[in-house]
């Protein structure tokens, strides 16, 4: 049995969980790493080649994009046109069909596969919410989220002035509605209430319930935990009150990397172009026979 | 935009809802309806061509199979065999590999699909299985089953001798273990006892915890709401403890018809052919644009 040849470009949170979730699928063979600085490596990657230009690494199947969603288009492109699939998690939802569009262009051109969005939301949420309406097309469906930290909203309360650092923590209120909990350290000098307010103005923040609170440490609180609890009240046909529910308490990083390496292996089976995880056959995710896989699983 | 042409093959409880699940569904056109008796129309059916070979409606793009279980494989083969498309919801766990290994060589032969199983469980519950697999390969997945009744488990107990009507409903005692409480009406001068031995004695109840209760009428106590939960707890790359959950409150017959409706939509796009549902991707279940759909729902 061929291994499906990848590599990991960039190496920083969701970068170390792909390793160890390539290092659990016996299918897949590490060509190697791919990251800005080379000389200092970490003991986990002793036994991988670390470089800094993937054309470096040799034959490559397919490349986990582990870096931020603001560099995956031009990172994508880049790896696409070498002939690579690439496989992101790219999360800003409303950015996620020009994304497709785009690499869906350089991947036909360069005979490549590009699976975009595959963490778990967009990814396997995404999933869920679409079997929730092929099941009972008319209905409300409901995504809430957490309790769970919130790094996007994390990100933007560190930036705003006076904040040395930050965690936001998303709290489901329930219909999908939100409770912010932003933790904070302030900077030398900083009044706490001005930086407040500054946060509860930010776009990351202004339409959600925020609270805001100083603490000594914010590494003090922080966990990758995170969750998601979905719901569909519908309609099947002519019958009403079909009722769904879908939920998970998981390690994000953990999960998005796991997703992103089922995706890879997906990649493999596609034809040339740029799919989200809601156009891929489902089995197609899993290692194995497929007759065994239905066996199991049907 | 041309409207997907459907026939209804078989006209009992599946059926009529299939009938509603297609009324609902403005990317169809229902061709007709194929059932034995075509001399006693109910009234739902009065503006609809009625008939006893699917041969005698025209042409006709997909079959929804809403016959038995054991008349499934001919029936299927018969009308792949005319370029018509088939959506079933074979039931029978261990016996989908060869119907669909079956199904898949005619399917081949005369540039038809074949959707084996589009129920929920074998159906969409398969799906959920997949997926969770998909996010942690690692662990153990438990599929509780109800409470609802089990028309598998009733016909079975109802073909017991001394049986004159029944209705057994599943109860969920957890990881995946079921209860089966059996509500039964005697026929004339059977005995009890001697019924109720039989019944547990029976391949269908045999194996699990199970209750027979003699009621004056089973029909009172019928009523087609089942439900499923599920779970997997289970290893994303290193990472343990994550935690998934699915859970449904649903009319079954209602569920069954709709999903084998969306599944009818997909078939359209599948390439000559027999499948599972875990082989088809997601979004092709869904009636709509394929931009639109991905900006909604990934």
């Amino acid at each position: 049995m061929k291994k499906i040849k990848a590599a990991i470009v960039g190496y920083g949170n969701i970068g170390r969980y792909a390793l160890e979730a390539l290092q659990a699928a016996s299918d897949f063979e590490i060509v190697g790493v791919v990251r800005r600085n080379t000389s200092e490596i970490p003991v986990e990657l002793a036994d991988y080649l670390v470089v800094n230009e993937i054309e470096k690494l040799g034959m490559v199947d397919v490349a986990l994009l582990c870096s931020p969603t603001r560099a995956i288009q031009p990172l994508a492109e880049k790896i696409l046109k070498l002939g690579i699939n690439t496989v992101d998690s790219f999360d800003v939802h409303s950015d996620i069909v020009a994304l497709k569009h785009a690499l869906d262009a350089v991947a036909k051109a360069h005979n490549s596969v590009a699976i975009c969005s595959a963490g778990w939301d967009p990814g396997s949420d995404s999933i869920i919410r679409t079997l929730m309406l092929a099941m009972a097309p008319k209905g409300v469906t409901f995504t809430n989220f957490g309790p769970g930290m919130s790094m996007g909203h994390s990100v933007a309360a560190k930036a705003v002035t006076g904040v040395k650092d930050a965690l936001s923590v998303t709290i489901p209120l329930g219909t999908g509605v939100h409770r912010r909990m932003v933790y904070i350290e302030l900077a030398p000098e900083a009044d706490f209430e001005t930086v407040a307010t500054a946060i509860k103005a930010d776009s990351y923040f202004a339409s959600d319930e925020t609270h805001v609170r100083q603490v000594d440490s914010v590494d003090a609180l922080k966990d990758v935990g995170h969750g998601v609890q979905m719901s569909h009240k519908g309609v099947s046909g002519g019958t009403h009150n079909q009722l769904f529910e879908y939920s998970m308490r998981i390690n994000n990083p953990a999960l998005t990397s796991q997703f992103m390496v089922s995706a890879a292996r997906a990649s493999i089976k596609q034809p040339a172009g740029a799919y989200t995880v809601i156009e891929i056959p489902p089995v197609n995710f899993l290692q194995g026979d497929l007759a065994t896989l239905i066996a199991k699983l049907v």
